[in-house]
Parts: structure tokens; sequence; C-alpha cells
């Protein structure tokens, strides 16, 4: 693409009220713009981003045997109805009359609509385990939409909903899907922490958040230092199982999110309170078996082994899709602006002609330009007349890994 | 994917009130499953084929240079009482106050947002033409939603809108969307007929719907018998042209929808009246040149080259992508079920293990399965215990193009 064609409009100019840096850099770098309190267009740069970690979760999510649908974004009110949540779920669910005057919802998650559809169904225990994902837009009508995709009020979501005979191979599931995160989160090129969350009022251990550390993130997070560098030495593994990462503390766990952290629970894990370092995370991602809830709340019952009728233990795997696009930049930029992984990247090299005036110099460059296109590389061509300064500052504010440079002295590769 | 494993669930049973053959094949075969009046979700055999849908439509439309985005899907009426349509677009629009009181609607269509987009960078003839596109889901509030996919409330839209510095240049990209809309449809295995459209209140001659001939058509459509047969011809090339397609008459329009249609303009075009055939259409596309409607009324100029400020000339593009899943069906199917093409197939290869119980045939199936998946061809393997009859009934049902059986009598390769 060459970029005196391309839609990239990047500016110098940010209102006061932008603070955080991932936010600036996502508008600096023509990312996203804004277009109403907490909704954001993301333009071709930022979409590409998007659709690279799209395309990673739904790989690694169909590897584990989920199988990916689309359910509807609005949704009958009398579903929610059925389990409580229409009048339970609060002021963050947008609610919606249609022309008939019938209640509706734009899906804030997607629990319901997803028992529906087993139920629809699923009537056998031998026609389970099963897992059902979509990624697709969620609304939550914030009451401070703020940090731009960091906590947006349209959001889109990866969510998996997994349905289990019992609660041992719930937990089975569960850690498939922890598995799949830690693959997901490494092809990113990021480091999430796996941290022990509340479960809210359902109970149980598995519940897990997946954390990006930033001194920014809205979190106050806990972790045992020993372990953490364990498990940044296994992150550099490509192909980190679930169980390497329980063994980091024999199965204790060595991270918490503030609600579940105490100095008690340090102790009782055999670590020193004072190798705890405490600091702030971003949750991108998060793991969780809640059983019965739904199952019970919507009375789905399939026949067991033994010809009874039982709930199915459901579990749900969630990834904030446009929020790790912020949680990556929180994590990984300089003061020049942002730094891709290869794997997420918008573009796999940006060329840059140095000295477009220079007839022979663009010679080269259009030829280099074609010669990588036609190696399959997707390349951004800077064959602007900018200046060298303004060249070099776009190319580093938009943070492509490998930058080419042609001018007079000759060719340059810079790794960003 | 083992079919005992595969979340499809097919049924016989259909309620009266699907009456349209695509609708009842997508319930029968597992496609999808209705939520509520004109929502459905997409269950994973459906969700494959939207996918490689939206993919050949990127694909195609990257080519032009046109540049992909996301839209918010939840947008503000300010923007839509600049453009005067909040008011006027009438009960079809989803109207919904947030938390705040705000105005907000679920867009049906997307001219507003992205003309603000526009107006946010763009303010040079230099930077002109640009286009700019999304595929992303819209919500019609239809006050009788009815065949399913057909005519659903929330479907999945391709649209696409271009910027152009004149007339001419609009013109030019019309002609561009127009023959990527013919490599489109040929990708997809459909014949989609480029038909001239009414424009509406804006006039110009730059409209034309690409129509599906089936019987079952919501609009009567018109076309003269020979053109249509070098139609078919030319649409066995791979890469037809938009040029080669209007050369077909000479640049004469020789298909009409029912609203252009009329004696006085066959004999104009110097067409015999007798040849002309009235049939049935189904509308997947359009692609259509409004000029500067939203420009002048959202009072958007940039400066030209005279130095003088000027509206801008737009164009927009648009696939019904949920419904060329139920027009695809509509036309590719006979009384045994779905034929897909090899392009939108949700599967390559339909494995049938003939024989499960006996062991030596199961080896031989688990082999083939194995092989094919390691060739890289996506598989769907019948591998449960139904009988013959069963497995021949639902893998013609499901319409997988090609069929490997292996039974009693070996190995049988049969094309659906």
């Amino acid at each position: 693409m060459r970029l005196s064609q391309y839609y990239l409009p990047t500016t110098k100019d940010i209102s006061k009220d932008v603070v955080l840096e991932s936010h600036k850099l996502m508008i600096k770098a023509g990312l996203i713009k804004q277009c109403s309190s907490g909704l954001y267009t993301l333009l071709p740069f930022g979409y590409k981003v998007l659709q690279k970690i799209e395309k990673i979760i739904q790989e690694e999510i169909d590897k584990i045997g989920a199988m990916r649908c689309s359910f509807p974004i609005i949704q009958d009110a009398k579903l929610w109805q059925e389990s409580g949540r229409f009048d339970s779920y609060g002021n963050e669910m947008l609610r919606i009359k249609d022309r008939a005057g019938h209640d509706l919802l734009f899906s804030p998650t997607n629990e319901e609509a997803v028992v529906d559809v087993f139920r629809n169904q699923i009537n056998s225990y031998k026609q389970l385990p099963i897992s059902l994902y979509q990624i697709n837009w969620k609304f939550r009508d914030e009451i401070r939409p703020r940090f731009g995709l960091m906590r947006a009020r349209e959001f889109l979501m990866f969510d998996n909903y997994s349905f289990a005979r019992n609660m041992e191979e719930a937990e089975e599931i569960y850690n498939k899907n922890g598995e799949a995160y830690l693959h997901i989160f490494n092809r990113l090129g990021l480091s999430a922490i796996p941290m022990q969350a509340d479960n809210g009022a359902i109970g149980g251990s598995c519940s897990c958040e997946f954390q990006i550390l930033a001194e920014s993130g809205e979190s106050k997070v806990f972790y045992e230092k020993n372990c953490y560098e364990k498990f940044c030495e296994l992150c550099k593994k490509e192909n980190l199982s679930w169980k390497e990462l329980k063994e980091i503390a024999n199965g204790k766990t060595w991270a918490w999110t503030e609600e579940k952290y105490t100095e008690e629970e340090v102790k009782n894990n055999g670590f020193d309170v004072n190798n705890i370092v405490e600091t702030r995370g971003i949750e991108v991602g998060h793991i969780f078996v809640f059983g019965d809830k739904y199952t019970k709340s919507m009375n789905v019952k399939v026949k067991g082994q033994d010809g009874k009728d039982f709930y199915p233990q459901m579990g749900s795997y969630g990834i904030g899709v446009t929020r790790v696009i912020a949680g990556f930049i929180e994590a990984k930029h300089d003061d020049k602006g942002i730094i891709w992984s290869k794997s997420i990247s918008p573009f796999d090299v940006m060329l840059i002609n140095l000295d477009p005036k220079n007839e022979e110099n663009t010679k080269k460059c259009e030829e280099k330009y074609n010669e990588l296109l036609q190696k399959g590389f997707d390349v951004l061509y800077d064959d602007t007349d900018k200046s060298i300064g303004e060249k070099f500052t776009i190319a580093d504010l938009l943070g492509i890994p490998k930058q080419i440079r042609i001018g007079k002295k000759g060719i340059e590769e810079i790794d960003r």
C-alpha cells in the first residue's frame, strides 16, 4: 500500500481528556477515530490489527474443538427474563424497544442465548461436552467510558461457552482453554499472567484472569517474583502447556488480583511476603467455570448415562479483542511510538523513500516495493514528499517492526 | 471434524410458517436457529459459509484499493440529525436511549458515519479519491421479517463508500466496483445479473442491482434472452471485466428491475419485446453513485486544484452477506438438499463410514480421514452409527461437493 493513497490520519493534536498513552498513540498513529462517547471507528491501520488478533484467537480456539457461531447482537428480553438478568443486570445493559413495542437489548454477554441454542438440540450426555463461541460486538453502557478502546461502550469480544457432563469434565475444558489462552497471548507477543480471580457469587476455584502488566493498569495485582521469572522463561517456549504453568509453584497460586490477595494466602502457599511485587494490570481475558447457574435458572436438563436428567456444568471464556489492542500498545511502546510484534503488525515492512525527488532513488524504491509484494510481504510504502525527519517520525510512530530506508546512503534495514 | 462431535442440529421438523425453500434447508441442515422475530444465530455449519463469503468479498474489494474499517454499530443521533435522516428514515431505524438519556440508533446503513470520518482528515483534492468499507452487522426493523436470512432484521452487510473529485471519477470507481462484484459472484459460484435499477430521488444513471434469478424472488425482473446467454457465456471466464459486460449490448441496458422496465425502453434499446423474459430475482448487491447528497447536507468540502472548495461526489456499494447465503441456496439446491460450490462449502470433503461396526472398515476411514487432513482438506467425517440410508440422506442434505464413502464395496468418490 502506498502511503500517499492510504487513509492514515496521523496527528499531533491530542485533546487534554486523552490521558492514557495507548489511547494517545492510537489517535496519533491513525488507528481509531472517536465517534461519540465510548464509540470508536477502527480506521484501516487499526482494523488490520484487529483482524490479525481475531485470526490468531480463532485458530487456537478451533484447535481445542470449540465451534464458531454468530449469535444475534440484538436479543429478545424474554430470554433474559428467564435467567432473571433482564432485571438484575443494571444500567450497563442497553435496553431497547422495537417498532412493535417489544423489549429487546444489545447483548452485553451471551450466556442466555447460548443456553437457548444448546437446549434446542442437546438432550443426552452422549452429545457432551460441547463448546460454542463467537467473536462479536458487545455493548455495555459504562457510566464513564474512557481510555479509548480500553473501556469503550462498544467493543469486540471473543466469548466461548462450554457445556460438560460434570465438574471434572468442566475443569478439563477450563484447563484446555487456559492452555489455548497461553498460546494466543504468546503468538500476540504479549506476556499475560494468569491470576487467580474472584468468582463473584458463584464459588469454585476455576476462575482465572489474564493480566498484562502496565503501570497504567486499572487494577492492582500481585505476583511472586521467582515464579514470575519462571513464567517469563516458560513463555519463550512456543507450546507452553497449562500443566507446565501449574508446575511453576507446584499447583499453588503465585499471582493474584486485588480481590483475591491476602498476606495469609501468600504464607499459606509457602511464599515470602517480601518476594511479592505489587503492580498494576490490564485484564485482557477471563476463564471461568460457573457450573449450573444458567442451566438451572433456565431449566435445561439432559439425560445422563444412568437415565436420570441432570443440569450440564458450564464455563465461559472471554477475551476483549479491541481491549487487547489497547493493552498491547500500553505494554509495547516507547517515546517515539508503537512497537508492534510481527504477528499483529498492520504491515510486515515499512519501505521509506528518503529522496522522492530523485528519479533514480524512486526507481530503486519502486523496484524494492514490487519485489517485496511479489515475495508476499504486506508493505506500507512511504512514497510521499515529506521531509526525511518527518518520515522517520511517522515510521517510528507507526511501529511496523521492519523499516527499509532507501536514500543517498543506499539501502538500510532497521528493526523498530 | 468428526460428525459425532460437531454441533449440527439437523432436523425434519419445520414449522408451517417456513415457506421459502432456502429457509427450510437452512433449518434442516443446521445452518441457523431462529432466536426471535427476524433474529438468527448462525450455527457452526452456517457460520463457516458466512466467513468464506466475507473473505472473498474482502480479497476482491481490497484489490480495487478500498480500505476496510469498522464503524460503530451504535451511533449518535446527532450525526443523523445533520443529514436529516434521523427524522426521515422511518420506523425501520432502531432508535435507542442510553442511560444518560442520549439518543442513539443501531446503524441501518453508514453514509453519515463515513462522511464524519472523512471530514476528520481529508481537506484537499490531492487526497482523493478514497474508498472506505466495512463488513458489519446492520439492523432494520422490518414490519414483517420473514424468509429467514432473506429478510432478517439483523444482517451482515458489506458496505463500501467512495469519495471522488468529480462525477467522472465517481463513475470510474463505480465501474471498478461493478467489476469487483462480477469477480465476487463468479468466485461464489453464483450468476448475479447486473440490472439497471431505480435511483430513488437522486437521479443519474449509475445505479445497478445484482440479482440472482429464482422463482421465489421477491421482485419481478426482466432480461433480453440473447444478451443473457452472452452474459452466462462470459461468466465462465475468471476475470470478466466491466467493459466486456458493457459490450454485451453495446453499452445498452438489457436487464431491468420492475421499476425500470417499460416496453418503450426495450424498443429504444433496439430489442424485440418478444425476446424479453419476465422472471423473478433476489437482490444481493447494489452499486450506486449518489453524488453530493451527503457531503452537501453535512457540509463537507475539500479544496480543489483551482483553490476553490467543492463537495466530493460519493458512491456506495453494498452486498447483503447473510442474504447471499439464502440466495445461494435458493438458486443451488435440489429435492435432496443444498449443493454448495467449492468456494463456499463449509467443508471440502464429506467422508462417510458406511460400516462403523466393522473394525477393518473403521480403520480404513480413520486412515483416510488423517490422510485428507494432512493434505490440508477440511473434512466432515461421518463417524456416527446411523444407518447407511440416514447417512446418505444427511450427506445430500448438507451438500458438501465431494463425498467419499467407505464400505463393503470399497472406496467411492461422488460429486454432490
